[in-house]
């Protein structure tokens, strides 16, 4: 979930000079950089000969996410084991004035982890312990490595999981860095609501928790035997006023202030029931209308995700399916046996009312994961549409009343500028994505692609909305967010930047110092 | 909800010589205070004659909050009417680096607003504006004068309500600065849960908006049409990844980064049904331990409070009521009247297998509102067991796992230090307050709380609790703040503080800057 970029690595690839290089460090060539030998001996006194790499096919991998964003690889990279690891490392760079970019998985989508700068990538995959599982609390603690599905299985046999579901097997504390949420959020929330606190690694190496030292002793997993009946727990879990709110200040900070070096999650119960179910409509309207009816009627739905006629197609098309090709909601529910009777009672009679039909119920597991890899398969199934092109997916999210309006005046935006724009939506957060299909060779439909998501961001700010959802600003987006927060916010958020990293060494370039105006169109004009 | 203090107007105070005179203004002396003539004139040009007091009882009524933190009167209360007057007078006092203290409704429980530097009060209530309800968005924004009484008297023909109840009627700004919270916040959540976007003034009278500028246009109350028959709207209803998170920044700083002139706030609806219930238990740890099934049971309980057998005792007297003297349950269920039928056979399959009797229904609006008033009520009637004396409430807040633990060896510490204490907590939350009543004339006992106190701070922290769940920091609590956060992160809090507010104008000595060890000890001697 950390992310690459456009403007990416300029200074690198253009000048052909390191960023140590051009510091003046005493250096030698390395895998095609220039890296100074005492900077490496110190990283390598500290993770050992094999927890540092200069190797270009590393760098490369480590240089970019699955967005559209040119590959930027850093100078070295890095694998710490443990927190100690990290502080020390960050003191070197710091030392040096080297950069520093959190790497988890890659699987960012806004250009997160490109080495824009250079600099050093921390890749944290070695430090992948599931710690301090408090089951009779409903939490647990991670390190950087462990992923959300690696956690899941862990949680396996406690009864136990954890909800947020970004598309990709991202790692947890890359989604805390970047906010992620999925297609869960609508009853469970986003990393926002679901990380309890933070062990960060900030750039000079001092290392701080965000919501007080954790110091509970562990607990056996034998010892748990709880009653889960349903799946929430208390909301406000670990309630706390004492002082600045810093957990939500690192979350979606998206590696600028620090290094998340371990993540506290809430965790819920796995439901006594879940039932899945499709459901076509004759518009776009009265789809989203039906979302909105069904949120506004309380029904504790666990996930209702909008696809259009053009992504139901393309879906049926990559899953051998032959759902209808008309606007479709995918549903679930979560609860005990007798609160999910009331919810899918209420939520047919509502969509019912707006026209809704075919409704196909999921009980089993079998069908009901059936269902959801469709789902969740919408962005290959997007890009299977126009073989050899590139995709890029649109973030926006708007109050729910105003869905409706959005969508349609996007589908009409789409086709009057010829663009294929499967969408797809967890528009029970009134979150929607359009997965733009792009051939890469074509400069015309990438600028009228440039065009039409800096219109539909606007859109979506003139209703009140955000530019990104869930996605992050990354390089993408740095010019939207200054005009979605307006000056005087970004003067407040770079002066916190600079009040946490003076220096400007951790992943420099992303969130904030927009590039001008040019900023956004950089992004299609760089697929490669 | 904004505070007073104890270490409180020594500057002023003691040396006879305010903040102004100090610096060498040339100054008049109006109500035993020294002014600058330029000063006041400047605010009088912005908010009208009337619109600033150097009235001795203005002031004063402006430098004290409900808790036990000496009155500590600004040098100057400003009446602003509209968030440009705000910006405006801020700027005067930038300019002549004065400190700015927010003042709501004077209701907090830390010294939150006391002008333990001098300064200038703005006291917000005259903007008390109900703006932009979004019935359909289940939102709404409002000024700082706006109490949460009001809030919802304002919302009672729309079936929609706002949850967040402190005990007192705080303004809702003010309760978004302390991160307020109240009995409903295990199934709402706190202000951090429900705080969509706030509109901020900081220090040099820049006017910020933390999640981008509204832009909606407000839908007249007469186009609310809404299905409401559960409580809960969809969960992250305003969800954004758009940079830092500005407003959970702002949420529980203690008007020491910024003052709120508006909070957009997450509206529920009304609950189709509600009943309340009343449980005596033979043991604390019988009545917690419910408590902790009921909830890992995942039963969405409205309300859960616990009264231990002191504080019982003191509401029977108080309220005229005859319930048993032991540790007791209040309870509220929301939902459908389906969704409470199994809610409420669920709890009380739970509290019978621990013990608990009597379990007394209130399903009626009168026999429930009698009900939660004795609850409301027991500040009053904890300060009535023992007449003349001065009542502090501790704060912790712990995991809900070592609840029954903590609660235990506290009484026993209150017993063992022959010390009045009754205990009534939001256990549901893992946070209980004991209502310490102390003779502010007998140092010892004063001492003896003072060190209780302390261990009981001490005792939260090493569970991995809190000093604080939801009265904040203010004066009170900035040395066990230390404690609890460490070195490195207080770091980081300081630092952010000085991004936002490189004069340390706003609400100066609050939260930060603790007093040394001395510091919690004051609160006690400072009794008057």
């Amino acid at each position: 979930m950390w992310q690459s970029s456009a403007a990416a690595g300029r200074l690198l690839l253009c000048s052909g000079r390191s960023w140590l290089q051009l510091r003046g460090y005493s250096s030698t060539v390395i895998s095609g950089k220039t890296v100074e030998d005492g900077v490496l001996s110190s990283f390598r006194s500290i993770c050992g000969e094999d927890g540092v790499s200069l190797g270009q096919a590393v760098r490369e991998q480590h240089g970019k996410d699955e967005s559209v964003h040119r590959c930027c690889p850093p100078d070295v990279v890095v694998f710490p084991r443990c927190v100690e690891e990290v502080s020390a490392l960050a003191r070197v760079c710091h030392s040096h004035r080297l950069p520093i970019i959190p790497f988890g998985t890659g699987t960012g989508l806004e250009g997160g982890v490109g080495a824009v700068k250079g600099g050093v990538c921390f890749s944290l995959r070695k430090m992948d312990a599931v710690l301090d599982l408090h089951p009779e609390d409903f939490d647990v603690t991670v390190e950087p490595g462990v992923t959300r599905k690696a956690l899941n299985a862990y949680l396996r046999d406690t009864g136990l999981w954890f909800p947020v579901d970004p598309g990709a097997d991202a790692s947890l504390c890359g989604m805390a860095a970047t906010s992620a949420s999925g297609t869960n959020a609508v009853r469970y929330g986003t990393m926002r609501e679901n990380v309890l606190n933070l062990e960060v690694v900030l750039a000079d190496g001092s290392v701080l928790h965000t919501a007080g030292k954790g110091r509970r002793p562990r607990f056996p997993l034998r010892l748990i035997n709880l009653i889960v009946k349903n799946s929430r727990p208390a909301f406000s879990f670990r309630k706390t006023a004492a002082g600045y709110n810093l957990t939500n200040l690192l979350v979606g900070s998206e590696g600028t202030l620090g290094i998340i070096t371990k993540t506290t999650l809430r965790l819920y119960g796995v439901p006594e029931a879940t039932a899945s179910a499709v459901c076509s409509f004759p518009s776009v309207q009265a789809a989203v209308d039906s979302t909105v009816q069904v949120l506004q009627a309380g029904v504790p739905i666990a996930r209702i995700e909008f696809l259009d006629d053009v992504m139901i197609d393309a879906c049926n098309r990559f899953s051998s399916l032959n759902y209808p090709v008309t606007p479709t909601l995918f549903l679930e529910f979560h609860g005990s046996e007798r609160s999910l009777e009331e919810q899918v009672s209420t939520t047919e009679e509502i969509t019912q009312s707006n026209g809704g039909a075919d409704f196909q119920w999921a009980r089993d597991a079998e069908t009901r994961s059936r269902l959801w890899k469709a789902r969740h398969d919408a962005w290959y199934a997007s890009l299977a549409l126009r073989p050899g092109c590139k995709a890029y997916a649109t973030d926006v999210c708007v109050p729910l009343s105003r869905l409706p309006q959005i969508i349609v005046e996007t589908k009409e935006d789409l086709i009057e500028n010829r663009l294929t724009g499967p969408i797809a939506g967890h528009v029970g957060d009134g979150n929607f994505h359009c997965v733009m299909v792009v051939n890469p060779d074509d400069p015309d439909e990438l600028h009228r692609v440039h065009l039409f998501t800096q219109r539909l961001a606007r859109r979506a700010l003139a209703m009140d909305g955000t530019c990104t959802g869930e996605h992050g600003v990354g390089l993408g987006k740095r010019s939207l967010l200054c005009e979605e927060m307006g000056d005087p916010a970004m003067r407040a958020m770079q002066s916190v930047k600079e009040a946490l990293d003076p220096l400007n060494l951790m992943n420099p370039g992303k969130v904030l110092q927009p590039g001008g105006p040019g900023d956004a169109q950089q992004l299609f004009l760089h697929l490669d």
